[in-house]
């Protein structure tokens, strides 16, 4: 899947971009930006279908970054399409709820054990923010605890960004590090008297760094250290929904948070999350008012309906698992083949890859670059998914422009 | 349009009330909990078309609400559903914008006097809160003027919700009134120094209390307080934008803004935001990191576009204020001749109506409940909106069924 280059001036992605500019801060902003990946990714896209995507002058590339995790059955899924279109001819953005969220809250509260009751908001930012709300309106207290480089959302407590947000927005936020047990003990400590609760992600996760699994003693340790405060422990399932295990992605780690969070791969690219909670935490999810006028609205509701049944019915987990091993096995190979050392971290669903004594990504930007002229879309810092359209068929075909691109970097030294 | 009365317990809807009570918490939440209004309201809603719109039930009424504002062109309105579809068949969620946004960016800057670009968002908080971190990157202070009861979205800094809420998340707001000067120039002296910006409603449209147009003076002192202090003047015009003007809701204020908000009615139904702001605010706008997975997503955007062109083509401000001035004429004389005193403010697209010495809204609960009972869905509390499909006909139809509510009142007396 070579993709023939235009050069850059007369291609159409050139031609947006240059209106973009004009017309849109910086071109373009947040974690879409092009300036973040190496130069010859599109900065605008076409469409997709299953594994594939299509920019806007027409090269097609594997896709392993699905819109940043929620296309989990692919672009364009037949059932799930259908379903959002049946509800779309009825409601979709109303006075009222529809019978959609019935249903979908209690497929949730059916399908996590932890869940007794669901709490939809519209984005991921949304709704870790109104569980910090829920946790704080449940204990009266004010502090969370917060892994120091993890992703929460683009909220002023949570953004990675700095330009605009004051030390008020992260006043009552206590940091920690991620499997330091030693760290959590100062920030239970440091927060002790009015500690609301802890928000963690299933695993370690972080842009840029080797991705690392929980341990059962840190786990176990965050849900001792918030059942002696009193405190509510926020699992941060937005990234890894759905991708893991179908029941929470900590069903395998023996703890249960009393909240979560879900988002992205719910719906397969509809906009909808979930936060899903205790019975001991329903009055205070009762209490607080956070809300939105598209919060409410039907059919991404049935786009998660849809999505959730299809990733029962096919062992959406398991094919993502056999996609990513499949994926996992071809690279370590190539890299060894190539000559070049590499860290390969992270679930086999969500993996990222590192290559070891790479000096500010210059290698993974060089890898990305290569992938992508030959047709493999990878983020050269963010860790990749894939889908369960990224059949054995698919990856094998993404293994050969793999292959190629670290030939080219081997070829390159 | 009277509809046959089911016995609550055998209806549908609470049918979904006992089922929702078990898996959502408080059985709803937010602005669309059925508890806020009257008991013969629907807490589900099955769908709409044009101005009607119809309960699990089957019964069906004439709506002002709306969606509480999307709705501007009415529901399933074709021209926009059909955009919308051809987007969908190409791509919706992806790993970069498309084409739409530009378009859209492109067609907002030209259509509203002080954009120079637009920054797109999904819901309404999301987009007030970038607006007050580009005021806070832009000038490197902290606060912002907030009017003390206005509606800017349920985030942590502004939801009208006390549970949860910590002190530091205001720390930075501080409040003033309405059109009054004197607690304007307080608010002013009381962020000398640390001033970001303003934050203001096109008109006080409060809940519960009479809807104020903006004095030519107080809005002038905003302006000036802005300039003198190098502060952003923001113009929070998620709940009136696409209703009053499409060139901004203070095009015919002889003041402008350095932000504006939108949301809501801007793409009928679809959900997305946007801020659009001055060439000088551009480097803020860039600086700041404020995403989500869903804010790039093509159909609204393409909603949006075919939202716009719709309003453009059929002079759809003034089909709303054709509609509204009919309904309170109507509605004015109906009051009259039953014997109420009413307050009839806020600009007819966007109305309320209070009756005069109603103690604890309670006439107003009986008048949207008696009003419900003959097929006209109004917010007892909240402002009313009309869109184009309210048709003079429509419009009639709905008078017809207030006008029987009034003398159910007038009769109840």
């Amino acid at each position: 899947m070579t993709n023939t280059s235009t050069t850059l001036r007369e291609s159409a992605d050139h031609r947006l971009r240059s209106r973009a500019a004009r017309v849109v801060p910086g071109g373009m902003y947040g974690h879409q930006r092009a300036g973040l990946f190496p130069a010859n990714f599109p900065q605008f896209l076409a469409g997709g279908n299953g594994a594939i995507i299509r920019d806007v002058d027409g090269r097609e590339f594997i896709d392993f970054l699905l819109g940043y995790g929620p296309m989990v059955l692919g672009y364009q899924h037949p059932a799930v399409e259908e379903a959002a279109a049946r509800q779309r001819a009825l409601a979709d953005c109303q006075n009222a709820p529809s019978e959609r969220m019935v249903e979908l809250a209690e497929l949730l509260v059916d399908m996590v054990d932890h869940a007794d009751w669901a709490y939809f908001a519209k984005n991921g930012t949304d709704a870790t923010t109104t569980a910090l709300t829920i946790a704080r309106a449940a204990t009266g207290r004010a502090k969370i605890l917060v892994e120091r480089h993890s992703y929460h959302g683009a909220a002023p407590w949570c953004t990675p960004g700095v330009a605009g947000i004051q030390a008020a927005d992260r006043e009552n936020i206590v940091y920690f590090d991620y499997n330091d047990l030693a760290s959590l003990r100062d920030a239970f400590a440091e927060a002790d008297g009015d500690l609301a609760g802890v928000i963690i992600t299933p695993f370690k996760h972080n842009d840029g760094v080797d991705q690392e699994l929980i341990t059962a003693e840190f786990a176990g340790a965050l849900r001792t250290g918030c059942d002696a405060a009193g405190a509510v422990l926020i699992l941060d399932d937005v990234r890894c929904g759905m991708r893991l295990h179908l029941g929470s992605s900590w069903r395998d780690v023996d703890v249960e948070p009393d909240l979560s969070v879900w988002g992205k791969a719910i719906s397969n690219g509809y906009a909808v999350s979930a936060i899903l909670g205790r019975e001991s935490l329903r009055d205070a999810a009762t209490s607080i008012f956070s809300t939105g006028t598209f919060w409410f609205a039907a059919v991404p509701m049935a786009a998660a309906l849809a999505t959730i049944a299809e990733l029962r019915r096919i062992d959406g987990v398991g094919l993502q698992r056999r996609a990513g091993d499949r994926f996992k096995a071809g690279l370590v190979d190539q890299a060894n083949a190539a000559g070049f050392e590499i860290a390969y971290t992270g679930p086999s669903q969500m993996p990222y890859l590192r290559f070891v004594d790479d000096v500010d990504h210059k290698l993974s930007f060089e890898f990305s670059e290569a992938a992508l002229e030959h047709g493999v879309y990878l983020h050269p810092r963010h860790n990749w998914f894939v889908s369960t359209a990224h059949t054995d068929e698919v990856i094998d075909r993404a293994l050969e422009g793999t292959g190629m691109a670290f030939n080219q970097l081997a070829s390159a030294r």
